[in-house]
């Protein structure tokens, strides 16, 4: 494994080394195609991760498999590349080497792009009460909470019990938030109804809970009160200025207020992975890191980071935490690259915003792409394309019409399963990581 | 839930409880839907498993989700069916109780068809470094351990311990094991032989061991050889006689033979759920229920049990732990329950045999059906049309043809994610149950 060792002949090709195999990292490696270095990409899993649709994994409508693709199959026919399946812990500056654990991979360019995970502002104690979701197994654990809770009421007797067992909350009024609720609102009004004797599903109360003044921030006015009016059409509660105080087994607080619910999601926060608190290098206070113009580490230029674990200002405000922008910052960062090595100056970064876009549930969407505004069942069209087309591979992207297309016309839910060997509601005990808050678009308390 | 209360008024409609939505349980109940009977069918899981196919899963080909259909969808049109997702823990004979933890479910029939579990004859120990593949988790962890083991091997500089994440046990040569070890040889020769830049998957070495003369030993002797000579084309190494005595994490023992492997898979052994050690009653070693002809249990006309979990002896032999004899004994039961209600006597069981076969890999078969004996291509045919044709609902049928079609074409696998937050090779650590030992058609120490 040559590209393992650190480099000791006279100008050898450059080696590129990017942690993290997100929109961000893939893009750079992508983009490096035809470039005269070596790449290695390194990832904590063995597969790329569509993030825009793991919602729809949380509420059975499509599979793990659907939504991800193994990095060394996208990467396949690009030959200067090698993947490999690691967790970086840190980065020895001096020695221009990653760590591996205990291994040590030498790097001559290192672009950082590990993303985010969830934050609880420093709760990190509701974890177990609240998962958020962040990966495959985040999705898979919240669909067997809420198909479980429909389960438990099933056999349950005593009504008020029942009710607790048939309220999910979920935190945060940001796009994540209104998918997950909107779209458990369609997995009880529209699959499961038919499913159970005893319990109605479509009882289910579900409600949104968001601390700031209005739903979907991000989106003009106009855009975020449609988005209100779509999700209550589905039977969604929405409270704004809901400031959640405490989550437990029980339900969620809300100051002097109780809401008994037996399935909370958290929706609510995201903050920079643990690799960046190891840098030593400036970060905000959800621990992301500061970078210069061209997306290089302060005092590192041959050390980029990009993506949901960087803050960059624009125009005065912070770049949002989306797809776009890791792309983006990819492509720069991988041209920046080769300019270096043609002894050209680089070029410091501009995002270009192409729109931006939130599902509700079938037929129900907002869009806002350039001066055109969408809501409800063409903005749904436009958001069903644009996502079917950017899934990566022609197999994923023909699974995911065909079972979206099924779920449409048979009102059926073809994931439906609950696995993990659990059969109780009892929270589930998580490794949970050093938090960092995060100030940024989802305002909770 | 009034059906769950036990029956005081006279004359009501008789309740039939079923343990199980396997495939005889499932059968059962369809066979009762037009019996003046209330059924309520009770499973630990909300899927039903088409079990066939679960290697299909460990090894990437096929989804969780393709192979699995929630039980409340299965017997959505069917009145007078309930779905109760619970665990059994006992039978109350006397007052005709089956117990669910702390819950009580009052029955008038009693119908047990929990099926097997994974048996290590003794040797729970095992368990750990050797999975059996019995349910979605087991095949999930399975695809983590093999997909895991590649990507280990990948990063591995000593060239030793290269070989060892490149060798893959599988221990039994009933079906199971030839499946997994044929399906083994064909994910590193075809599938992942392109997306690996150091080592190279096909210089994997996948070893089938078997405590017997021969593999496939229930089948004819020609057709038994055929299957060898179809497994070594695939480039699997098969040693019959080999008395597996000891498994840890380094690998397999043979007696004074050390076989170092870091990934071993068990497909030897099959015994009875734990529920039957509780009933009380008769059971051989493997922890079966000697049942009566008409597949009551001893003392017990109104309770019954079938599949897996039962001896039952035709012609002085033991009935083999397949799929159609658990559906035939399951209509059995519904006949002789509606029977029962007429005043007629009941029927004994009689198992008509209408072949079997198991499957080696693409194109590789061996099939014996009546008088007619297939092998290779004809009899993998044969195969894949008798499974999708079996296969619970239009969905799954149209999904899984539809990858195996994929994968049949592009040498590609959907599946290919390594989920569950574990980046190690460490064995996982399970609950493991009593154990008790089986006699039957997988001998291996």
């Amino acid at each position: 494994m040559p590209q393992q060792q650190p480099l000791k002949t006279a100008m050898p090709t450059p080696h590129v080394v990017i942690i993290g195999a997100g929109f961000g990292g893939l893009t750079a490696a992508q983009a490096l195609r035809k470039a005269p270095v070596r790449v290695t990409i390194v990832d904590r899993t063995n597969h790329h991760l569509f993030q825009p649709l793991l919602y729809q994994v949380a509420m059975a409508g499509l599979s793990p498999a659907d939504i991800a693709a193994p990095i060394r199959s996208i990467l396949r026919n690009q030959k200067n590349v090698s993947v490999m399946l690691a967790e970086a812990t840190g980065v020895d500056f001096a020695n221009r080497e990653v760590l591996l654990g205990e291994q040590r991979l030498a790097y001559d360019y290192l672009l950082l792009a590990t993303g985010g995970r969830t934050s609880y502002f420093g709760h990190d104690e509701w974890e177990q009460f609240a998962p958020g979701l962040k990966d495959l197994d985040d999705a898979v654990e919240i669909r067997r909470r809420v198909l479980m809770a429909f389960e438990a009421a099933e056999k349950e007797s005593n009504p008020q019990r029942r009710k607790e067992l048939l309220t999910f909350v979920v935190v945060g009024g940001g796009p994540t938030g209104v998918e997950l609720a909107g779209s458990i609102a369609e997995l009880a009004k529209f699959v499961l109804a038919r499913d159970f004797r005893t319990i109605d599903p479509e009882a289910a109360e579900i409600l949104l809970l968001e601390g700031g003044e209005k739903i979907l921030a991000s989106f003009t006015p106009d855009l975020s009160e449609s988005a209100l009016r779509q999700l209550t059409a589905l039977g969604v509660r929405v409270r704004t200025q809901a400031q959640v105080t405490g989550i437990d087994e029980t339900g969620v607080q809300l100051g002097d207020e109780k809401i008994k619910a037996a399935t909370v999601i958290w929706g609510a926060g995201v903050r920079a992975t643990a690799l960046t608190a190891s840098l030593s290098v400036e970060t905000d206070r959800a621990g992301r890191v500061i970078v210069e113009q061209d997306l290089s580490l302060p005092s590192q230029p041959n050390v980029f980071a990009i993506g949901d674990m960087t803050l960059f200002l624009q125009d005065g405000k912070p770049l949002p935490g989306v797809s776009p922008v890791a792309m983006q910052m990819g492509e720069n960062v991988a041209r920046n690259i080769q300019r270096d090595l043609k002894s050209k100056p680089r070029e410091n970064f501009v995002y270009t915003d192409k729109g931006s876009m939130a599902t509700i549930g079938r037929k129900a969407a907002i869009a806002h792409v350039g001066k055109l505004k969408l809501s409800g069942f063409p903005a749904w069209l436009f958001w069903l394309g644009l996502h079917i087309f950017f899934l990566i591979g022609f197999r994923n992207r023909f699974a995911v019409l065909f079972n979206w297309a099924w779920s449409y016309f048979t009102y059926e839910r073809g994931a439906r399963l609950i696995t993990g060997r659990r059969l109780s509601l009892r929270p589930r005990k998580k490794i949970v990581e050093t938090a960092v808050q995060r100030e940024g678009e989802y305002k909770v308390n």
